[in-house]
């Protein structure tokens, strides 16, 4: 059974093909962003095009945020209720061969709109699954907090889930830091803290990740980025992920490792789901 | 001015647009060859497939070497006497949404064909310049070696080559070990020995690097992989860049460092250039 969008759009024209020659293909040259639409309404939209924006100004990419905005309008309008719209901007078609953009590029936009399904009630109430991912992320402080396109190692850990009873795959960084799942960020429960690694080396600063560390304290906990490493998992008073699609997940299991509940997962989670935006 | 390719084939069939759903665009889901053609022939074509294959195998890509093969010979037939056909191989269009492959993708193929031109005799003769990147290569041994798409280090280290002087930038890892540049392997000289570093945390198997490294002995040279930092370039007895386009090419300065320049590299060169295959 094939997923397929229900729509797409290239530079905002309908279209499911794009030129050969664009750099994203050749060298993972660009940048993407997942947003939930909730009612037709984009979440976090500001949020999302923030980084966006921040990701094109590191790579050099030159970057048109207002034609953007008014197809991710049209793109809403069309959604289901529950949906989501993944972006893609690339720096464009290849002005030559090789490594070295000319500065004479022009980036491309790539949006495709995908029915999306709740996490189920189950899930959230028992906790999901986690398996520690044998892929490591590379470091390189040049590209970390950047949702890029050289995403390799992500989906080398992906390919790691074969049980599909395993949510996601928690990945280290090099040097044995935990830092994230392949596709959401972990927060960590300690006492009345919630800790998260810093995206500084790698990873991807995540959009729900910014939402909790801001929106902790309305809950009744701290938050704040620490290194950790994976072994203060197994002694965390709780553990969750999120991501922009699933918002706050409660974990139950890393590996071999049961994770305690918390009712602290329930609030973070209503409160987020509550807020505009 | 815009170098476009003489041709381009998508699994075959002659065309110039992919489905906008290859993971190839989407995570950089996928590998790479840049294979130089000689009046119609492709150079050294059994060590880049044999590189391409190892590749697929390593990131679970189920690859048709043998249809592959049918078309680079087509692709061959219609090329100028000096050409270069660029192959992507990625996972194919996306079956769901994710990281995760499933399993039922189909690898899809794109070869484009460019005319090339060969390196002026006064670079040959006096030596080319290089810069000393800034961007450094994050190490991950899961992916070291292959030629696969995640390419923005690449991408980040040749834009720091504003100065058409320098042909190409040298990159070191994240520990500050010289690597290569990010189109080319570099070989130190040291008395009668070449040495070029390792790449089993980062950096790419050149073909030409694997050539020479086998070749040297038949011009009076012994060839090694060694870690290198880049102090040892500058107190070098010579250095070369080599990629499966330019082949052998002397190098005479590296940042504000002068290289000497040896009749080694001339007699390595022709050494190589005159071999089949």
């Amino acid at each position: 059974m094939i997923e397929r969008p229900l729509a797409s759009w290239i530079d905002g024209i309908e279209g499911d093909q794009i030129p050969a020659d664009d750099r994203g293909l050749a060298y993972g040259d660009g940048l993407f962003e997942t947003i939930l639409l909730r009612a037709g309404l984009p979440r976090f939209l500001t949020a999302h095009l923030e980084r966006l924006t921040r990701g094109c100004e590191k790579l050099g990419i030159a970057f048109e945020s207002a034609l953007l905005r008014a197809e991710i309008g049209r793109a809403a309008a069309l959604a289901p209720p529950l949906a989501v719209l993944k972006i893609i901007v690339t720096r464009g078609s290849a002005v030559r061969r090789g490594y070295r953009p000319t500065g004479a590029e022009h980036a491309r936009r790539l949006l495709t709109l995908w029915e999306s399904a709740p996490v189920s009630p189950g899930a959230l109430e028992r906790g999901v699954e986690l398996r520690l991912a044998e892929t490591r992320l590379g470091e390189n402080p040049a590209l970390a907090g950047l949702k890029h396109l050289n995403r390799l190692e992500n989906v080398l850990a992906a390919r790691e889930c074969t049980d599909p009873r395993w949510f996601d795959a928690v990945m280290l960084d090099s040097a044995g830091r935990m830092i994230s799942g392949t596709m959401s960020n972990v927060f960590v429960l300690r006492g009345h803290t919630l800790l998260t690694p810093r995206v500084v080396r790698c990873g991807v600063a995540g959009i729900l990740r910014a939402v909790v560390l801001r929106e902790a304290a309305h809950v009744g906990l701290d938050a704040r980025e620490q290194d950790l490493d994976p072994g203060e998992v197994v002694v965390a008073d709780g553990v969750c992920v999120t991501n922009a699609r699933v918002g706050v997940v409660p974990v139950q299991r890393l590996g071999e490792h049961s994770i305690p509940m918390t009712d602290h997962w329930r609030r973070l989670r209503e409160h987020v789901e509550a807020l505009d935006a």
